[in-house]
């Protein structure tokens, strides 16, 4: 009998889908990539969807439930995103057990609809359901594209320019800071925590945006990625992600990396490692995308994103390239549900 | 603060959406029937969305993992059906408590690809998690219609036939079976459950069919339904669903409710009230339709539906008549998870 965390979340779902063939003309793309693509007379359809558990994905005692609808629909809007389509419609499934209430369920929804509201989305359907423990939260969400505009995982070629957007590593340093104070009140009553100065790293752990943005700016400087994904594993992985299924490599400069003062400071504060929350912490839902060398000047000008690294042949693997010019090899550590 | 379970699953969905308007030109019909229905360019897409928790839907002392795979995307197919539509792709995610194993998860997906087999669905995505306690399935799926195929819970008219497909209360009185069996055999070693003579009722609950075989035979007749639900609550609810939201009421002879030899029998062994069970047993699965006057003879015809009653005008309700003609209100019993 095997356990499945000897073979993470990655590994059973190639286990589950390597054999699978699909059926109909309708089905582009499926499982592989942010999105699934469908063909409707023309017209492509985007597909994704998240399951988000309490215990696991989130700990409703430093989350409040408003946040955390916000945040249930921005990271499916970001997979769309990150395929340079439109979010349009969501349906949403909860499991919820005794211990929540109709005012919980309302302040849920508020911040689900607040993320509708803020990006344009129809919420069209869903399943309600008691649970026997804990809350539960099913999300998919369906977006459009126009064909020509969709970019996928695998486009990446020798020499493109890798960028990503936004900073990295501060959802993961909010996270460490929500846990810090948890701990430190545990059976204290009137425990106030120390967030002053922290505001920045924990609305990116509790209140993160979907890059829409971004897709914006890229449109408005004809600027056509040749791969995206976004970051919601850590940028380790996601880069992997980017390079095995484009069949390159690349270099990623240690010192191009975006990092907040904010999570540099907290890093320092915890005593940790800097690099590897920027390179691992994950749930930063930026996005990560190549352009090819021509697009340079472009890249630039944007306000958006930067510039991190480079594209390389496959043989040449995927390295970061530290400040002090020695490379060390990236490695998919990123989120591993089956592993905590 | 008030419990959920004073409003019901019903309740808790009017409550969380009736105040949400849609802003994308391609939603056509968000919550309130089988599936959302969208357009694109033209075509119609239909989403449909459910979730299945251990403990709550489904237990795995009974259960095997490969069967509620398959159910698990025959219920979601269901609803695509009882659009009128063909479900295309669904999407699968899964919560994984530490008690599975990859053997376990294989078998579970076997079910889940053995249903997109029959069908001629394809597994395009999903998600995978642990989970803290138990097993967590949500499937989506998506289909398609052409837009005047479409059937909608809000068409019936006063003069319609009522029809049903299959029978009623199997399921249900398979549940039954399975739940004493449990309970007979509770810390017995080598106990062997009897099940003999009672196949049809164990298969319908641990493996229904989503009645594809329904839509067939209407499109081959040349019938239109003027309304259509999928009987997933039981009987009782899916009429009043039809009546409330076609604006009609409704009169079902309870002579003409279709009931199974074994599902009689088994009531009877557990002196339970036949009726009852054929009207609120629920996860039956069957297709509730409603077509003119005129289509008496096509119906008439029909292998697989039969008429069961009439609609009327909505001032004279809803009402079972029984075999000694007395009249009783339809009450929307069903199946409620937050009242377990």
């Amino acid at each position: 009998m095997a356990e499945i965390s000897s073979i993470g979340e990655f590994g059973l779902i190639h286990m589950l889908t390597k054999d699978f063939k699909s059926v109909n003309t309708s089905t582009v793309k499926g499982v592989g990539d942010d999105c699934a693509i469908l063909d409707h007379s023309g017209h492509k359809t985007l597909v994704t969807t998240d399951l988000l558990l309490e215990g696991i994905h989130f700990d409703l005692t430093y989350v409040p439930l408003k946040h955390l609808g916000y945040k249930a629909v921005v990271v499916n809007l970001s997979d769309v995103y990150a395929m340079n389509g439109t979010p349009r419609q969501i349906t949403v499934s909860l499991g919820i057990s005794k211990r929540f209430t109709l005012e919980h369920i309302n302040e849920l929804y508020s911040g689900i609809y607040a993320a509708c509201e803020h990006y344009g989305v129809d919420l069209v359907g869903g399943d309600t359901s008691a649970s026997v423990t804990g809350l539960i939260i099913s999300i998919t969400c369906i977006g459009d594209a126009e064909e020509q505009k969709i970019v996928t995982r695998d486009g990446a070629r020798d020499t493109d320019l890798i960028c990503v957007s936004g900073d990295l590593g501060a959802a993961y340093m909010g996270l460490q800071l929500l846990e810090r104070e948890r701990t430190a009140s545990a059976g204290m009553k009137d425990f106030q925590p120390d967030f002053a100065g922290k505001e920045y790293i924990l609305e990116r752990q509790l209140k993160p945006e979907a890059r829409r943005d971004v897709i914006e700016e890229l449109q408005s400087l004809g600027i056509r990625p040749t791969s995206m994904i976004d970051v919601s594993d850590g940028l380790s992985s996601e880069l992997l992600h980017i390079c095995k299924q484009s069949g390159v490599g690349c270099r990623v400069y240690e010192d191009r990396i975006p990092i907040d003062y904010q999570t540099a400071s907290m890093a320092e504060e915890l005593n940790m490692n800097l690099v590897t929350a920027a390179m691992n912490g994950g749930e930063d839902y930026e996005l990560l995308f190549t352009v090819p060398l021509t697009d340079l000047g472009k890249v630039e000008q944007m306000k958006t994103a930067r510039l991190i690294g480079r594209i390389t042949k496959p043989e040449l693997g995927a390295y970061l390239v530290t400040r002090d010019d020695a490379e060390l090899e990236i490695r998919a550590q990123g989120w591993n549900a089956f592993n905590r």
